[in-house]
């Protein structure tokens, strides 16, 4: 018996600003009346793509108590998600960037992913992500995939200005699994208020990985490219200095590239505070 | 010398999430090389109405340690924000709703302004809003006022669902002073991950009064009123609970309403935590 | 040879305003070294729903020259298109309106669709449906469809206005034919400049039937349900009158509905003119 | 008794498709029951800036009839209108080009201004500019102004492709006059439907001088600069080519720019054919 095991024992319900309202609907909570049906939401179409890049690079991104794998990969996923059951039915974007990782500060090492940043286009997956599960969520207009000839291109921007481009060309149909299944680790932090330069909140989270719920439903694999453009401050003033610092990450050959499409997920309830 | 002195000494940097990109810039710090010019940002056109509304129904409104007064009313301002220095330049726009409440928890009684929720359309300050100061930040869409034969329409939507409609008219000038002058109030709280149920962060915070570098440049005072509609879960998953209260409000008599444009303001640097 | 076979003879350009860049590339035209591949552009995701109507009130929505059938429907379709070979692999959505009408005025009758209205939600097809072809298409805000527990909701507003919901549910699959197969009919008219009551063009034109590149993917046929929102003058202030008129249609039982996914199509550079 | 009097005779209601549902409300008829306030009606907050560029280059951009002027500028203006009365107190933001032409097919020479592409960030005005007047209007994203230290920026997207910036700065008051009172030439073309590379409408339209009901309520002088930015076709598959053309113009000195603040206006019912 976990908290991993929703089904098992009522999870007490989980509060979020504004608290005097009740808990708020989110993924992790329906309503009084609602069911979420984890094997049919949400409905995924992902493009990813990884590519090497330099390992000492990627160490200054990482918290304290992550280590950068010595095979370093910048990995970017773009996944255009619908049918979300606690949406009611709507969908939204999510643009993940994902680096292989080392911890050591539990009883055996865990070897995962940590995403330094994740961007999405609406204010309620990012605000429920941050503090619930220390997800490292910014706003960024994330537009449909752009298909044709064969090519597909997805885009990220922010108040105009296109900051990451991803094109993928030549897939081909690939098997129906996405390897994975590994943990994905956050850094989860709250500054202190009036105690300006302390915390609130200031340790590490993992994802388990594992997603039983969700099946494949189409994968092909193929060639990929990523551009990086740099804004000013006045372009994206609050996040000018986070593409900076990703495209300063040096790009190397393409690991792997391809586009998925999936149903089925799970609430992320298991999320859990490291030690 | 105290913490809401920032010119005294310097201030440490403020993290959020992400952290590993260094401090991210916003309304309490700017990136090296800017200066923000209080004297000068924002510029702000706010329309306002308060009613008089039921003392008993706003105190099931607050969180504990605050008390409605006897003389019950529901503020509700939308502020059309422009020229934002930390934003570069650009705006956004605010609906606040407040209530007069008192605080004894302190060496002295605090009487000012509870806040059970704030909508913003940009989620930047939403997000500085909520970690830095604990403010009730969510998401809506709050299109420009419309303006037509003296009447001035403002509206609060979530895709597509407008929830709050205020409308003035028969506007008069009237002296270039608002009133206010007193603290604002708010919970701010962050749930433990994994313990669910549980909080990282359960305190009330309190942003001082005082604004001596915003300078009221108009102000007119008039007639007004105020719908709100109750959307079913599905046209707002994730707020209904929360209009659907303050629907539940009493909507007695207008109090007061107005329209002003002001210049100048403070980054709100003194807010601090209550004991 | 027809001028609905573009292959066989170069098509000269078709100029639309501004004139004097050369020709706007758009669905009929394709700019130098770029072709449209009418098997695979666009993907279509399909609701659509018909309601028997009253012939006599059908009559009062229908230009000179056009009867209204004594079987009076009134069809709603929503259409989301995706991977636009013209849009460069974008897409947008189309909200069409029809009934069924007969046209006396050729040498045979003409027994078909007329729709009085189309809303969609890019400004480009817009302007070249309407000045190439004569479609009555004027600017809607058409969000994705909201998809959950076996319902399908669909949406169209105009500034924060919602005032159209079409709801699909107990869809159960169907033969992959659309019958379909009539062909549609237009009324186009422009204004005359300064000499305000005449005009420059008007005349009924003809979308003929046939979309033989056009493949079913999926289909289902289930209930549906409909729902027009009243505005006032200001809620749509170019529209109201329409969406007036459309609700004042009788709405009786429903005839048929469903969702179907399709990929290709036609140009629509067999638009004619009738006599 | 002209046809720019409109109060003196009850002007013919103006169609445009669709037709059906009788006149559709625009800027030049308000439905009954409403009327414009001219003296009012927009408030107009606008930023111009003109430069010298090269009449040959400028002949190119022509239509049959109009000459360059040997003084060639290349004028851009963005203006941001709100509270219009025809959208019920709504607004929207116009990004006019503009080039000093000669017309000689009238009894005297016409000096004025040819406007080869408007754009829009509103379907609505695109529509009864194009389809009444004549009007080159296109769509684009038109960004509030972004105004910080003294400088404010002006910029101009499609679907995430910003085009062109105009930034102004060293900003000192001048006179509340605008200079301007010239007419404004245009070239209405509707093709002709199934015809392909025939015309419907073909001819050239004129704005007349003259805006008494509009007053200047602010207005400063400086310096400008301007850039664009040259789209692939995959950009902007429908607007890349005249991004390109206008930025084929050589790019000449400053000749004047300016932001000014304006309200009232005309409905352009003075808006006529040329011989």
């Amino acid at each position: 018996m976990t908290p991993s095991d929703p089904a098992a024992t009522p999870r007490p319900d989980i509060l979020r600003m504004p608290t005097v309202f009740g808990p708020t609907p989110g993924p992790r909570q329906a309503p009084a009346g609602i069911r979420y049906d984890d094997g049919q939401t949400p409905l995924r179409v992902s493009t990813y793509a990884r590519f090497h890049t330099d390992a000492i690079a990627v160490q200054r991104l990482l918290p304290a108590g992550l280590q950068a794998l010595p095979e370093a990969l910048l990995a970017i996923e773009f996944s255009y998600l619908s049918e979300i059951d606690w949406l009611a039915g709507r969908g939204y974007t999510m643009l993940s960037v994902r680096m292989p990782v080392r911890y050591m500060g539990a009883d055996e090492p865990i070897q995962g992913w940590f995403q330094p940043v994740i961007w999405e286009n609406l204010t309620e997956p990012i605000l429920s992500g941050r503090e619930e599960l220390g997800w490292n969520k910014i706003y960024a207009d994330l537009p449909p995939i752009q298909s044709r000839a064969g090519q597909h291109r997805c885009q990220a921007a922010w108040q105009g200005f296109t900051f990451l481009e991803l094109t993928l060309n030549e897939l081909c149909p690939a098997p129906l699994t996405l390897g994975g299944g590994a943990p994905v680790l956050h850094h989860k932090y709250v500054p202190a208020t009036g105690a300006w330069g302390e915390s609130d909140v200031d340790y590490l989270t993992m994802t388990p990985p594992g997603n039983p719920q969700m099946r494949v439903l189409s994968h092909a694999t193929g060639k990929a490219s990523l551009a990086w453009h740099r804004p000013r401050w006045e372009d994206m003033p609050t996040q000018s200095h986070i593409v900076q610092a990703l495209a300063d990450l040096p790009l190397g050959p393409l690991h792997s590239a391809g586009m998925y499409t999936s149903r089925g997920g799970k609430g992320l309830a298991d999320q859990r505070r490291l030690p």
